[in-house]
C-alpha cells in the first residue's frame, strides 16, 4: 500500500518537502497516559519490549495521540548486545539497565556469538510486521539500533556512566580486544537493521549516545570505521546516524553515506550546516525547553525552524523528551512545526 | 617569600614562559599511593576535606611526588552548597555524593542562608593557610570552586545526573526561583574565592562541570552573568574558568575578564583559540591516553604541546585524572611537557 503520509521519506531523500516532517526519540510511549496504563499491567520494561502486540500497540500511540509523521518501533538498543550473548536486567523504578556479565578481557569474549536475527531478535521483527500492517500506510515505521561504540560502552562498563572510562581504558590499553568486540557489535548491527528492513522498517536510526566522550583521535580509529561500514552495508531505507555530543566530529560525520545527521542542542544549527553541507540535519531542540509554557515552546521551535532554514531539515528534539514532559507541550512543538508551511506548499 | 616556580602565574599573566606549566585536576592524592594510606586510615572523604592538617599533606603529595608546577588544594565543591545549609553525604565505596536534602521549590530556600566563608567554610581557609605555609613558595597554590549553574545541579537533583533535566526543568519552568538560587550561590562563590586568596590561593580555578548540559539561550540567560561577576568581583589572584562541554560557547566565554580559559577533549584547540585569542587556554589530554604505553603518552602529549603552540597555554589533562591511572604514566606527561623547552628559554 502506499504511504498517506510520507514526508519524512521525501525529505530523507532530499526533496524539497512543503513542510519538515517531525518526530521524537522514545516518543513511543514515556510520557502518554495511554503508555503508563499498558506498562502498568506488565511485569516490566522487557516484558513490552519482547512481546510484539504490545510493542506494536505502543508504538501507534504517538502516531495516534499526538500527531507525529512517523513511528518509531519501541524497543531498545540494548536487545543487540543481550542477543549477542550478555543479558540486560531492568528492574522497574530501581534503576538504569545493568549487565551481570560484562566484557573485561579476551576470556570474556568466549560469552559471546554471532547474531541470527530471526533467531534472536525474532521478536523485534516479529513486532516490526505487526506495526508495519497496523499502521496501515499511515506514516512511515522507523526502525534503530545502538552504534557500536556506544553498545560496547554498555558490555563493557555493565550500566550507565559518566565518563565512560572504563570504555575507553580497553581502547587505550587493549586495543585488539576492543577493535574485536567492536566487529562483532558491527556485524551483529547490520544484520539487525537489514533484517528490520525486511520486516518493514522504511526508515532507520543509528544512534551513537555516548559518542561526545571520545577525543578526535579514538573517534576516527574506533568509530569512523565502522559507522562507515554500517552506512555502507545496510541497504533499502534510509538512514540517520545521530553522534550525540560529537558535534565537534560532524565534518567526519559528513563524509558516511547516510541519508540523515542528527544534531543535538549543544551545536549552533550554523555549525552543523556548514560541516555537513549535503546531509539532511535532524533536530534539535533542547528536549527542556518543554517544560517551558506553551508560548515559549512555540517560539523556541519558530527559531529552531528558522535556524535550520528551509528544506533539508528533519523537525525533533536534540535527545529523547523526558518521561515527566506535559503531552500538551509535545503536541504544541509538533503543532508549531505542521504550521509551518512553506508558503508555496501545501500543509 | 618569593617563588621558587613562578611557571604558572608568568603564564596566567600573558608572559612568554620558558615551556608550559603543568598541572592536573584531582592531582591532590587519588592516584598515589601515598594518599591511599592516608585515606585508609580514615572514616572517608569528609574527614579528609575538613581536616586542615591532612588536606595539607595531601595537597603537596604530588608536588614531592609527580613534579607538577602548582598545587591545587585538596577538597571538594559541594563544600560550598553544604555550607549553604545543605549537607551532602559520600559513602565510601558505596557512590557519589548525595544531598539527602534538595531545593524544588520556594519553601525549600528557607534551608539556605548567606555563607561567611570564616564561620561556614574555616577548615578549608585553615588548610589553604596552612599548605601556603608548608608549600615554602616551592609551587603556587590554586584555590577553586565550583560555578554557579554546576552547584545548582547538585542542589536541585541531589546527587549525579547524566543530563540533569530536572535542574533544566528548573530553569524553564520556574526561572525566578531558579535566578534566586543562582545568585544566591553566585554570591556564595564569590566570598569563598575571595577568602581563599586571603588565606593564601594565588591562582584560582572555576568548575562549571555540567555546562555542556545547557542550549546556547539556558548558557547566555542563567550561566554567562553569573560568570562575568564572579569574573569581576574575585580580586587578587588569576582566575581560570573551565566549563566542560561548553566548547560551542567559548566565544561567550572569552568575553570573560578571568585570566584562563579551560578546554575539554573534544574541542579541537585550532577551534578554541579561535575563539578565545586572548586568553590562556588550559588543557586539554583526553586523561583515558594515560591508560596507554609510556611512548603513547608521549607521543600524545606532544601533539598536543604542538596544536597549543607557543605560549598562553596551561599544559593539562582536559578533565580530572582517572583514579586507576598508573602514577608513572602521569610522570611521563608531566615530564614530556617539562621536556618541551623552548629553544631560547630555560627548561
Amino acid at each position: 500500500m502506499s504511504l498517506q503520509n510520507d514526508l519524512l521519506l521525501r525529505a530523507l531523500a532530499g526533496e524539497q518537502t512543503e513542510r519538515p516532517p517531525v518526530w521524537l526519540m522514545r516518543q513511543a510511549g514515556r510520557i502518554l497516559p495511554e503508555y503508563r496504563a499498558i506498562r502498568s499491567r506488565l511485569s516490566g520494561f522487557k516484558e513490552l519490549v519482547k512481546t510484539p502486540e504490545l510493542a506494536c500497540e505502543v508504538t501507534i500511540q504517538p502516531v495516534d495521540l499526538l500527531g507525529v509523521d512517523a513511528a518509531i518501533l519501541f524497543s531498545d538498543i540494548l536487545v543487540v548486545p543481550e542477543a549477542m550473548g550478555l543479558p540486560y536486567e531492568l528492574i522497574e523504578k530501581v534503576g538504569p539497565p545493568r549487565f551481570p556479565e560484562t566484557i573485561g578481557s579476551a576470556s570474556d569474549m568466549k560469552r559471546l556469538h554471532a547474531v541470527d536475527p530471526e533467531e534472536h531478535l525474532g521478536y523485534v521483527l516479529e513486532a516490526m510486521k505487526m506495526t508495519r500492517s497496523a499502521l496501515d500506510g499511515r506514516v512511515p515505521l522507523i526502525g534503530f539500533a545502538g552504534a557500536p561504540w556506544t553498545i560496547f560502552c554498555y558490555m563493557v562498563e555493565g550500566g550507565g556512566s559518566k565518563e565512560w572510562s572504563r570504555a575507553r581504558r580497553m581502547l587505550r590499553s587493549e586495543p585488539a580486544l576492543a577493535e574485536d568486540l567492536l566487529d562483532r557489535i558491527t556485524e551483529a548491527t547490520i544484520a539487525y537493521l537489514n533484517a528490520q528492513v525486511e520486516a518493514g522498517a522504511q526508515a532507520l536510526q543509528l544512534f551513537d549516545s555516548w559518542a561526545g566522550a571520545l577525543d578526535a583521535d579514538l573517534f576516527e580509529r574506533y568509530t569512523m570505521p565502522r559507522l562507515k561500514r554500517i552506512c555502507d552495508e545496510v541497504k533499502g531505507a534510509p538512514l540517520i546516524v545521530f553522534a550525540k555530543g560529537a558535534g565537534w566530529q560532524m565534518d567526519r560525520l559528513a563524509t558516511l553515506s547516510c541519508q540523515g545527521l542528527g544534531v543535538d542542542w549543544h551545536m549552533p544549527v550554523s555549525e552543523a550546516r556548514m560541516r555537513a553541507p549535503h546531509h539532511v540535519l535532524q533536530g534539535n531542540l533542547d528536549p527542556s525547553v518543554l517544560y517551558g509554557t506553551e508560548a515559549e515552546v512555540r517560539a523556541a521551535t519558530q527559531r529552531m525552524l528558522s535556524d535550520f532554514g528551509r528544506g533539508m531539515h528533519v523537525a525533533n528534539l536534540g535527545h529523547g523528551v523526558y518521561p515527566d514532559i506535559n503531552p500538551d507541550r509535545v503536541r504544541a512543538f509538533i503543532d508549531e512545526v505542521k504550521q509551518n508551511a512553506h508558503s508555496e506548499g501545501v500543509n
